[in-house]
């Protein structure tokens, strides 16, 4: 089973990295752009089975390790 | 209107970085790993209002910055 982590930053929480590709966007000519937050895709291929097991194991990851729960949110999608 | 575009690597190209979470989280005791692929979320705010001119412009930023076409594919879906 695949398991998404979608990792993005909590509202409020400074983005450099968004605010870097908004300025190049203007600098290449692109008009109208208000904000430009970034944030992580990870699939996961687990050889799990069982959605609530495969849930809970990518919950458990995305705490331990994919996500920094002090600045950042995560999603867990399953396919 | 919010453009969210999502940029992963295409199949068949190499994911250090996702190798390297997958090993991180095998150190950490976690099974069943069959594969691990990281991809960005660039989340774009822009002042346009109309559904297809802001995707097309979200298509044009994708295509010109914040995608590599060469070894990245990227998903356009707008809120």
């Amino acid at each position: 089973m695949k398991a998404i982590v979608t990792v993005r930053l909590k509202p409020g929480v400074l983005d450099p990295q968004g605010k870097a590709i908004g300025h190049a966007l203007e600098g290449l000519g692109f008009v109208g752009i208000e904000d430009v937050r970034v944030g992580k895709v990870i699939e996961l291929e687990l050889s799990e089975t069982d959605e609530h097991k495969a849930r809970d194991a990518a919950e458990k990851m995305a705490r331990r390790l994919l996500a920094n729960t002090v600045i950042e949110d995560f999603v867990i999608t399953l396919r």
